[in-house]
């Protein structure tokens, strides 16, 4: 199960609250484990989950009538199901001819309460537990304006909260399916980059690196999220664009990529030179590595963001670099590509990533990326990030990628 | 330009807005041309851009340090920028060592007033109309509710409507570059399911199929979206989830897929019958194929949604099929994949898809997509889907792929 159950009735219950509202994409499909195509694809599309520990039924699923087949084929372990917007089928005209999933669709659709709206969906499972009066946190992340100015209207002694922090502090601790699933998504990724740098020589264009990471993608069922590739100056550009330009003889050449795998992310970094580095770029990376290893090493339960940021900073610090100063040095990873805790020793809540501050040390079970990079301005950019599980030991890296600029040696591993 | 300018200007007039701003990845990168990885990336992240026609600077964009080089490298048309969280970046020992990126994006942030947070930004440059109390449009796809929350409280004269739908109504006549960017991407995706059924034979799985199409996406540059891809009964599942079912002799293998190209959408259906069909499948077929033909043939300036379902429908509604009504037949396509006008004869602000009511007839530059599906559960399934341009003579298709229901025939189109 993708769902932290014990984890959200400990936070649910802390927080005083009756009931927790998932409404994105992402928290629908953790909460419930429901792959809903309609709810990724069409942006702004309103479907909710219901999770309310102690009432009977303790989880309920908001969800339209076209997806009947992947509600009853997929991971779906919610029972109570309201079903929005019916969508009309034929009937067989001998029951036998039905397939299994057929079947079940149609004993799901004789048994589910139909609702007009996904609104109307989230009242009457809300009523039905008698919280008309409760304390429900609602995720704010998903649900449009419009549905939650309906809701109060419908249901004005319901106290609302915005529960988007709590919904992403439950999943700040990852399941094992989770945990599979990054480490998965992270071991294509490696690979696909990996294979693509393979293709490096004189001549080759950063497209054609990331067409060809693309490629391995799709040989393994993953999911292009973002792939950056910059070589020569371009690989300053933190976030740079695809481009056609051809890689030479003693360029640099970045990655920072990532992917999903079944809807989990992956993220890491690394740098190759096509040829001899010179002694400033050999010095200017060792010391990112190495911030990233020793972080990493650093990496226990109860140890907090601040600590792993200042060790993370140490080595490049010490080099002295102009305009070194970094905001973060890593993220939680999970379902969506940044999840809390951002390492840094700043005020996370105000980074352009609007995290939730997170005061405790790390947990078992966290997934968190490490990287390290300096930048200067169109000249030359490194990067070198890791993912890691923390353990009761410390912690179990995902990235296995060599951190070797030689081309070669890491093509080879 | 992405952005269709003169609509805008015409439809804030109309609305009796000062200015209208953007939130959304979608909306932000169609109003300003700003592809910002961040905000495609990082779910909930805050960013915008405000449109002022008659105003000095008439747009601007409110983004983040660390993608100076994308707005500097990309096909930003705004000149007025304010960076919120700044990102630091080493000076280059000697400014000649820089590239021309790195000199642009120096010089941007040199001149961009720097601001602390994404919502600093917006009230800065509204500031800076002198519009504190003027009616300003707000895209309430993309804002965060915190983020309008301190809006209203640091500009409470402010006369705030939601915007949203007014966007949508904006994109709903696409410019030259955004036709050519559908095209594309339709041209492209129809090529790969095409080499993907190229392999088709007993034994084959769905799954093989999606893999391959995906392959031939990365090929292209494209980027997956949906690929639904049922075969046997399985057809059935309007979106079927990815299985390793063996595709069988007889089997109807049906297809519903799409991509981006240049964040531009394709969305198109057909399936073939692995051998012959069966006279009651090719009845069906041809009556939704015919809907489809028949709507095409009756897309022009002028025409409404109502007419267009009802000439979808009336084939299949001729054939007596059970339960095969329809809420709609159709839908605009563009930066999402689906845009308005639904093809429907109903109000479709009813509809799951939240879609604005359009009373207007088509429009020159108006894409649309015009599908007629049947499923008779857990049995078969069939959908018929093609996307077209409204030109003044009345419409020009993309989609080129064959409604023959022989994979020979369709592979070869």
């Amino acid at each position: 199960m993708l769902f932290n159950r014990k984890r959200a009735e400990a936070l649910i219950e802390a927080q005083g609250l009756d009931a927790v509202v998932a409404s994105s994409a992402e928290n629908v499909l953790y909460m419930t484990g429901f792959e809903c195509t309609t709810h990724w694809i069409n942006k702004g599309f309103q479907q909710y989950a219901l999770f309310s520990p102690g009432h009977s039924p303790d989880a309920s699923l908001i969800a339209p009538g076209l997806e009947i087949d992947s509600l009853v084929e997929g991971d779906l372990w919610v029972e109570d199901v309201y079903v929005f917007s019916p969508f009309l089928r034929g009937r067989a005209s001998d029951p036998a001819l039905m397939d299994e999933i057929g079947r079940k669709g149609a004993a799901l659709v004789a048994r589910a309460p139909s609702v007009g709206t996904a609104v109307d969906g989230l009242v009457a499972a809300i009523e039905a537990r008698g919280l008309q009066a409760g304390r429900v946190g609602i995720d704010e992340s998903g649900v449009s304006i419009q549905a939650l100015e309906e809701l109060r209207k419908r249901l004005p002694n319901l106290k609302i909260s915005y529960a988007a922090n709590l919904l992403w502090e439950i999943r700040m601790v990852k399941t094992t399916e989770e945990i599979e699933r990054i480490e998965r998504s992270t071991r294509v990724s490696e690979d696909a980059i990996r294979a693509a740098y393979s293709t490096i020589r004189p001549g080759v264009t950063e497209g054609q690196i990331i067409d060809a990471y693309h490629r391995e993608l799709a040989d393994a069922g993953a999911r292009p999220t973002f792939c950056v590739v910059g070589s020569g100056s371009r690989s300053s550009y933190p976030h740079s664009l695809r481009s056609d330009r051809a890689i030479e003889t003693g360029d640099i050449v970045r990655y920072d990529v990532g992917c999903t795998w079944r809807y989990y992310h992956s993220d890491h970094a690394r740098a190759i030179i096509l040829g001899q580095p010179t002694d400033e770029q050999r010095r200017v990376w060792e010391a990112l590595a190495q911030g990233v290893d020793d972080a990493v090493s650093a990496v226990k339960p109860g140890a907090t963001a601040a600590d792993l940021f200042n060790v993370a900073m140490a080595p490049a610090r010490r080099l002295g670099l102009d305009n070194f100063d970094r905001f973060h040095c890593g993220h939680g990873i999970g379902i969506s590509v940044y999840d809390p805790p951002i390492v840094t020793a700043s005020d996370p809540t105000k980074s352009a990533f609007l995290m939730p501050e997170i005061k405790e040390g790390l947990e078992v079970g966290m997934v968190l990326n490490i990287e390290v990079g300096y930048y200067v301005q169109g000249v030359m950019g490194f990067l070198c990030e890791d993912t890691m599980v923390v353990t009761q030991q410390g912690s179990r890296l995902f990235t296995r990628n060599s951190k070797s600029l030689d081309l070669q040696t890491f093509v080879e591993r």
